[in-house]
């Protein structure tokens, strides 16, 4: 669906049906791609999603029997690319060329997607915004930092998106733009040639406007390289459902973020409501009390990371450099290796605990969680708050959110759903069966009318 | 072979001839765990290798066909017993009784394993020495910290025992006592149970007088386990020998810890030559310039984690804790995160990079370096230089010492050998083949003509 008109080119049909069509013989595989290319460049005046878009539209000569043959996608500029610059919306970086893609680019394309264009990120993807707006309301944040490749997919110009998410950066600009954003197992898909902003917590996602898009597009990208070397093994079972039967799903008392908007609050009750009468089993649980710890561990692990990362360039050319950067590295320096090494060595143990929690005693498929306050905030110069995915980046589990209605403002509203640790597909099979069952298309449908 | 008489008993045979005399009946199961206990005891008065030895023998009721049946072991008094004190020799420590087993010890037991004892260690195996003195000389050292382990195996009381290595600490007391010292690939056997000094670097390690023993048993107990935290991945191929064929080792211009005695440099020049004269290919190589800098990368790690370990005790009861280990934890606390987080992230791409160099660049199947300076130092107040084992232990990579010879003042001088990480097996194989062509039970012959 589209939202707003950032062009007047239709929205892109989901990647399931870009491939009925080819292989049909319906469409062709530059017909997408040259189509979502147009729009990209027509949307840039209102939406400013991207930060590059080549001279031409940039058609991947893959066979037409290619897993992606056809399919138009959109990349973060935290991503290298080897035929577009990566820049990171950092001044720092202006003009700088990755001599190689990055590794689950490189998936991508050997898959035969076409990489029509770069993505706004906020800078170094940390907090200093880009020009994206909301493709639902211009006077609305997208979310960061993947801003604008939420919004690209959210506008209809590509069904398929990378960003990546180091504290909430793929599911709060996916529930802000009302689509599906998806953030991993930690190590599920392998960062090399991906900025570090701080590589405890670094993780890429995916966006689109359908859980069964994503699915399909993890198990083409799911895997871990040599090079990337924060994650020590290959990540078993990402790709590998072991299959849900029973729907048992936790709903919370208490939001690991804290308070959320009362709509927010509705709406997952509607939503819990709706599954129990399809025949889930809503389960009232209270997250363990150091679960609430974790946004502030996360907080500290990727100061000091950004300031291992990005501390040399604030050293040399701090005017090229935002405050909000700075004060990241700032507060990284300022810590002691204590301090640090105490959170790593809990990392691992509080994603076990975590795991065991979830799946043994509270015997849950997943939790059913706000994945922000509520509506996007009002204005561009903040991108939210990311508390409410802080604790999932911290376990390194993965997280889905489906949007699932409007709030007063007529802005959308997700609801998150998160899983054990390499029950990847476990999650998505469960959080497509909730899509389903959202009212989205229905909520819509009553806001254009 | 016996070295000093520590007890009146002879020394006792390897694991190899004691299970062939169980499987013929020449040895009952008892028979010699009964034997090492006695001599256990009988050695406490000049060799003090054991801080604990319960009432009687303590034998494990297995099935004789277990493969572990009627072997007694020494375990080292970092590791957990649940049936033993372990007190880490601190006494601030002193009368703890674990309630399990470490998971290293219940795999031995559950192979049908006989604990007889625990083993004096230098306090939280940091500097501060125990009782034990080398069992060729009283008056030098038998290195550190698994200085008990490392004893007991060289007086003949046990033909196995279990060590641990955070820096040096189970090559250089096997060099220094003339037995064989192993420290597997980092995470290859799971510390669960084992005290922390600094989990980026403790291993588990292993002494035998032969390096098959060490093959045997370490394919006894390789493995992960969930409650490890800081090993993410099963150790795939830890007990899987690849098969070395060509027997191609470097030997170095320069050791990674610096200047070594001319004796030490004369045992690994002359098996060298021998080595080349049975047919291997001795490759002279200079390390990696990066290597040199890992003694200095390790300490700063160790005193890190080891304030997060054990800072709390300090300052609690600063009196029961040694100037030594003090200071580490001091040194731990000034270091800065972004110093310690520096040094972590270079970890595993440095471990790659020694990786590609020794089995690609270079094409070696193993190293052939100094285990220490030479022969033990004289005295009981200092365990040793733990630089030339330092790397190995910071880049998580398989290591093993044969013994190679005696120095100018009648102790035993090692030759380590250092291979691929997850190649454990090969490189005892390897090791073997060496172990054969060292002139070591000549020299021992020799020295008691």
């Amino acid at each position: 669906m589209t939202t707003f008109a950032a062009s007047s080119i239709p929205p892109i049909p989901t990647i399931a049906r870009i491939r009925a069509e080819i292989a049909s013989g319906d469409a062709g595989v530059e017909q997408y791609v040259a189509r979502a290319y147009d729009a990209a460049c027509e949307s840039q005046a209102s939406l400013h999603a991207f930060c590059y878009l080549p001279e031409a539209a940039p058609i991947n000569a893959a066979d037409a029997t290619a897993p992606l043959a056809g399919v138009p996608v959109a990349v973060k500029d935290v991503l290298d690319t080897a035929d577009m610059p990566t820049e990171f919306n950092s001044p720092a970086y202006k003009g700088r060329r990755p001599e190689r893609d990055a590794w689950v680019v490189a998936r991508l394309r050997a898959a035969g997607a076409s990489i029509i264009g770069k993505t706004v990120t906020t800078e170094f993807a940390w907090r200093q915004p880009g020009a994206t707006v909301n493709p639902w309301n211009g006077a609305f944040t997208p979310g960061g930092s993947s801003s604008g490749s939420a919004a690209a997919v959210a506008a209809g110009i590509v069904p398929l998106a990378l960003g990546t998410q180091t504290q909430g950066s793929v599911i709060r600009p996916a529930a802000y733009c009302g689509i599906v954003g998806f953030k991993p197992t930690y190590g599920a898909i392998a960062r090399t040639g991906v900025l570090p902003l701080a590589w405890s917590l670094d993780h890429v996602g995916i966006f689109a406007t359908r859980v069964a898009d994503v699915a399909y597009t993890l198990a083409l990208v799911a895997g871990a390289d040599a090079a990337d070397p924060h994650v020590s093994c290959v990540p078993h079972s990402a790709a590998t459902a072991r299959g849900t039967r029973t729907r048992r799903i936790g709903v919370l008392s208490r939001q690991a973020g804290g308070e959320i908007e009362p709509a927010q609050q509705a709406a997952l009750d509607r939503l819990a409501a709706q599954l129990a009468r399809d025949g889930a089993e809503i389960v009232p649980v209270d997250l363990p009390a150091e679960i609430f710890e974790t946004p502030a561990y996360a907080l500290k692990l990727m100061s000091v990371e950004a300031a291992v990362a990005h501390g040399e360039l604030v050293d040399r050319t701090p005017e090229l450099v935002s405050p909000a950067m700075r004060g990241l590295v700032n507060d990284g320096r300022k810590l002691p290796a204590t301090a640090y090494a105490s959170i790593k060595a809990a990392q691992m143990p509080m994603a076990r605990r975590f795991h065991d929690w979830l799946t043994r005693t509270m015997a849950l498929d997943a939790l059913l969680v706000a994945p922000a306050t509520g509506e996007p905030p009002r204005g561009l110069d903040y991108t939210g708050d990311a508390s409410f995915c802080a604790p999932w980046t911290f376990l390194g589990v993965p997280a889905v959110t489906v949007p699932a209605g409007f709030g007063p403002a007529g802005l959308p509203l997700g609801a998150q759903l998160v899983g054990a640790a390499h029950g990847d597909l476990d999650l998505l099979m469960l959080a497509e069966w909730v899509e389903a069952r959202t009212g989205w298309q229905t909520a819509v449908a009553q806001r254009r009318a």
